[in-house]
């Protein structure tokens, strides 16, 4: 069996430890949710299980499907394991949807399914509120080169389409998400951090009830429900 | 003689008129300076003349090496003849050193030499204070189709390298500077707009002494020696 080692890191949704085995992090997921890049922070029991069993799942559906991740196993309830990679500092958005800033941004009506899926990197960096970017941005700031730009976002369009499918047959209209990739040991670009109502918008195909974190965004009452809600749909397909 | 006729477009720093010629508009450049989207506005005698002469002797030379514009001759100091086209709502913007917006949205120190011309779409769009935007964006907006995209971009990219060399000639280094772009009534993209001091950051090589609008925007001085400064070098060449 595996065994837990140092704390390498600790983010707003995560904890990183060091393990036993070469190249292998142990990620416990946190009971914690955070808004506004940070400034606002909650205790939520109950997070940390479903994000990291939605991601776990998400994770296995994919691999099924070609698209390789860091993910290794689940743990435990809140915990995975996973390989180490280095995070390239971008979030990478694919959009079916106009919501949230993309609407207000760009005056797109709100809720308007896109003519084709929207992709839009962002910087990852929280001291400068991640401002979005281009490619020529992503270069000049030696986050990744033209060929790498190729496979993250070849790879993000793969994504949406397979994550379109799953959640299509769960009755959940994608409206975005957002990801990250990493650079494993070998150097290959591995999809990494996590799949979860946390990092996508998710709305009921019949209601357009919100199924993600717009919930805790916008208070409109408790997401472990509707997290779990989520949950439910997935394990049981 | 052409005629002029009825205004069609008043913007911040020109006035557009029909002529008595199919397709030809006529251009008035006017004695203002805006900053910060408009909100500061300032009466400024002697730009206009300044800004038509440096516009119509910078369009010339591109034609010469073979950048078509919408220009088609000076008409006197402060006006000039054009085609008409249609105006891509794109800010296109080049730049050579890291500066103002750039240098503060990504944390690149102020005057740094950039290892290659970064370009950048902004939205043209003054109730959303023209918001930067990605190749995904333009198309979705009905901006501009990916060969157009295509087009816009190796233009700027040959623009650039005909002003670098240019005012280099004159001890003028090219930090960066907005272009815009037009679709003829042949569907041809053309340079359109205006190439000045209010639309290039130059800074004077030997001094890096500003000779462009950041004198009005940062309150240095006033700008009419500054712009005389430029078109003197210019016309000198």
């Amino acid at each position: 069996m595996v065994k837990k080692r140092e704390l390498l890191y600790e983010g707003k949704a995560k904890k990183l430890f060091a393990t036993d085995e070469e190249g292998h992090l142990w990620v416990q997921y946190l009971d914690q949710a955070t808004a506004l890049n940070g400034a606002r922070k909650d205790e939520v029991l109950g997070k940390a299980e479903l994000n990291n069993q939605i991601t776990s799942s998400i994770f296995e559906k994919l691999a099924v499907k070609g698209i390789e991740s860091h993910f290794i196993r689940q743990l435990s309830n809140d915990e995975q394991l996973v390989e180490q990679v280095d995070i390239i500092p971008l979030e990478v958005v694919v959009r079916n949807y106009a919501t949230g800033s993309f609407s207000k941004r760009l005056a797109v009506e709100e809720g308007k399914l896109l003519d084709f899926p929207v992709l839009e990197f962002y910087y990852k960096e929280d001291a400068l509120d991640d401002p979005i970017i281009n490619d020529d941005h992503v270069k000049i700031l030696g986050i990744a080169n033209d060929e790498e730009i190729a496979v993250l976002k070849a790879a993000a369009r793969k994504i949406n389409e397979v994550l379109i499918t799953l959640f299509d047959e769960i009755g959940i209209r994608l409206i975005d998400f957002k990801i990250e990739f990493g650079r494993s040991a070998d150097g290959s670009i591995l999809l990494a951090d996590e799949i979860s109502p946390d990092t996508c918008r998710l709305w009921d195909k019949e209601t357009n009830e919100h199924l993600d974190k717009d919930v805790y965004r916008k208070d409109l009452g408790d997401i472990v429900p509707v997290y779990q809600e989520v949950f439910s749909r997935l394990k049981n397909k």
